[in-house]
């Protein structure tokens, strides 16, 4: 049956926002079923022959191809490497599922296979195995591409929305709003000259630095569509908590402030593709966030937030002039096709 | 740098031929490297802790997305089932990535997901995580699919393409172009009442009953795009084997060879969704055919030819007036988006 609400699809389905969890409540849950599913991290964790493994995919439809930082081949990477680490996994093989477009140039396709081999390498994944299929002009839009990943979970190590509890200290691991910003920077229609480039980067190496200090974290995410509002949603919803974000210490750099003033954007709401928010028991933050600081992708990390028991299942933002607002889950996505 | 002969994508190389061959060995090979992809199999043996995993990923971009026989739900699970199959794996989990097109209807989402969710069940496989991106309108067609897959490779079965050799007996498991007809049959402007339905199968059910014969099998391999004789000519290439093929012992069913007569097609080069074909040492041959044939899915399963050490890497066909003809690896796809 359609969704009420929506007879048709719309872009903000796509959005990773309250439209992206209807779909999935609506038609994807009750059509898939299963306990894997119904847990919802960035990716799942499954047991097999014996061993606890991370499994994740995403599809990447950004727009251009090739963005300041970065480009779709290195998001293809960084993306599905990032969700395996929010579990604690190093990823250890890719899959990769080109849908190209009739017409493409063969020498961009090559391009984007050498930046996603090249970021697949700086990552330490393997490519294992590919599929390619190619569609009629019109029908596409040059290159899409799906990753799925695999690693595998240390032992001891359980990185779960759902557990959050009152008392964690909120880390977001550097400046945020990088990557949303830099892909809008280089739209059509939309160029300003920031000067900023997008963080995608993969994470395995910092959350790695992180579980050294400490297996005892509760909750890692990567802040991408949505942003780290989106991301503290999702987190109090699952478990169940409040979240206090202390607007004032949320690393937005100059250059995002800008451009989001500018285009009437909420910083917490713009994409990031090298971040990390951490939920982590109080008597480990202070030596969590010095790890993450000695590492390159978390020199800026900072104490953003608390959970607190009050408010459950809301993000609340303590403003800069001590009043108070609701950060609510994103309706649809203020930036299409940002990933 | 774009490949010579072709600077822009053309359709063929998204057919599973030549052309395809070509993406791989001169763009995406040198790109990602690695020595698992090199092995270049339906699906990619890796090993996790300990454990031989495999893992194999597929997009699906079938037009239309109802056929006769199924669906591209349908397709989406049993294509990366099988593709595991051909290892010897059981498929345990599925990753699923939606691309939607903005304006299709929820409703039908619904009903991909719904058969997606069937098919899942009927072959045993969870759905674990999954994605959903949406594209402009006129930048998709509808919904595009994407499945990766991981299923454990039973100890003692080592299934490749370079294993081949010569004395195999080649079976197929049964009438072949049924899947590739079926979609045919309704495409725009192609109409034809042949009252065909896609084969479209979950394939490791017969599998683990052959493989319950002998572990001693040396290739399997489901005949999707560019049909039995790209799949041939690839295992054929792989092994530096040649493979003679008995035309008037492949099972062609009489709507197929009517089909392919009025469209000037060659049944050995229509997809199938549902059927493998297996190389399997001349002693076992029988005990193999026994077993399929005492499965639903392998009821008509006939040996067509055999593996010779004459001319290697070619495919001969000995026709039914005692002829030969070289039975080449197609060059790009007779019939686009069929999968």
């Amino acid at each position: 049956m359609p969704l009420r609400d929506h007879p048709r699809v719309v872009m903000g389905h796509g959005g990773g926002g309250a439209m992206s969890a209807e779909l999935v409540e609506h038609i994807f849950a009750p059509a898939f079923g299963g306990p894997v599913l119904a847990a919802l991290g960035d990716s799942a964790a499954v047991t097999l022959g014996g061993v606890r493994l991370a499994f994740s995919t995403d599809s990447y439809v950004v727009r251009p191809l090739f963005f300041p930082g970065g480009s779709i081949g290195d998001l293809a990477v960084n993306g599905t490497v990032n969700d395996l680490a929010m579990s604690g996994a190093t990823a250890a093989y890719l899959s990769v599922g080109f849908i190209l477009e009739e017409g493409v140039e063969t020498s961009v396709v090559g391009r984007v296979a050498e930046a996603l081999g090249a970021a697949a390498r700086a990552a330490g994944v393997e490519v294992a195995t590919g599929d390619t299929k190619v569609v009629e002009a019109g029908h596409g839009d040059g290159i899409y591409l799906n990753t799925a990943g695999i690693g595998l979970i240390p032992a001891g190590v359980d990185l779960r929305p759902q557990r959050a509890r009152p008392g964690d200290v909120v880390i977001v691991s550097g400046p945020i709003g990088l990557h949303g910003v830099a892909v809008l920077s280089v739209r059509e229609g939309l160029e300003f000259g920031v000067g900023i480039e997008s963080d995608c980067a993969p994470l395995g190496g910092l959350v790695q630095a992180i579980l050294a200090v400490t297996p005892d974290l509760h909750v890692l995410r990567d802040p991408t569509r949505g942003g780290v509002g989106a991301a503290l949603n999702e987190i109090a919803a699952a478990a169940g908590v409040g979240v206090v974000v202390e607007e004032r210490r949320v690393p937005v750099p100059p250059q995002v402030a800008g451009a989001c003033a500018m285009l009437g954007l909420d910083p917490l709401y713009v994409a990031n593709e090298g971040k990390l928010v951490a939920f982590v028991p109080r008597v480990h933050a202070e030596a969590v966030l010095d790890a993450m600081r000695a590492h390159p992708l978390g020199a800026d990390a900072a104490i953003i937030g608390a959970c607190v028991a009050e408010h459950p299942g809301m993000v609340v933002a303590r403003t800069a002039l001590g009043g108070t607002r609701v950060v609510d889950l994103p309706v649809g996505e203020q930036l299409p096709r940002i990933c």
